[in-house]
């Protein structure tokens, strides 16, 4: 049912140190900042060969990163993004499994535009779970 | 500098059950357990159409992932493996730019019979990297 990684978002307090880090000291190819008030975050793509790391910083008072950074002050990976074809029928078979989506099942139009879902990471080897309708 | 992502390596305490997660839950492509004694791990690779997660149970009394899965019982994501052209030069840019490297700075070996080293995670946005010469 998966298919690629779409991206690996980390978690960060200081964007702009973030993205020396990437581009700087590991030479990567990063984009401009991006921010995105629907979503509570600004966000800075690095551009891999092969799939995109994105750097995210809370943006306004509401950022649905705050809890994590309280919690992990030096930054830290927040979540894995895998594509799927369908994400209606990719929300079914993991709801038939019996794993938990997260909020009311509903796919939300995430910071690519497209439909996306999160699912529980204590059903997912304690790892937070971005599904992207592809 | 830094290339392909080679893989996100996801700790795990019971290796089965990841594997269910990720073949049965997620629809994946998994390999047979390997294990890797010099390493202390034994892993399940998923095979992504663009990059691979690594599943890493602990194996032996000393084994590496032993302490992070005391702190993260229900397992969580333990580095990300980027790839690199050539490790020594990579080290001393690294090194240049004011960045920890891990251990004595020589490359090790790594599960995928290349040189490996691993950055200091709070110099890498709290995340621990690990670089392969490719």
């Amino acid at each position: 049912m998966i298919g690629r990684l779409n991206h690996v978002a980390i978690a960060v307090s200081d964007l702009e140190a973030a993205t020396r880090t990437y581009r700087d000291t590991l030479g990567a190819r990063v984009s401009a900042p991006l921010s995105l008030p629907d979503h509570g975050v600004v966000t800075v793509f690095v551009e891999l060969p092969n799939t995109k790391i994105e750097l995210l910083a809370p943006l306004g008072e509401e950022s649905p990163i705050a809890k994590f950074l309280a919690r992990n002050p030096d930054g830290g990976i927040h979540h894995l993004c895998y594509e799927v074809d369908d994400i209606l029928a990719a929300r079914d078979r993991l709801a038939g499994e019996g794993a938990r989506v997260l909020g009311n099942g509903e796919p939300k139009i995430g910071a690519h535009g497209k439909p996306v879902l999160f699912l529980h990471p204590k059903d997912f080897c304690g790892t937070l779970v971005e599904l992207e309708e592809a």
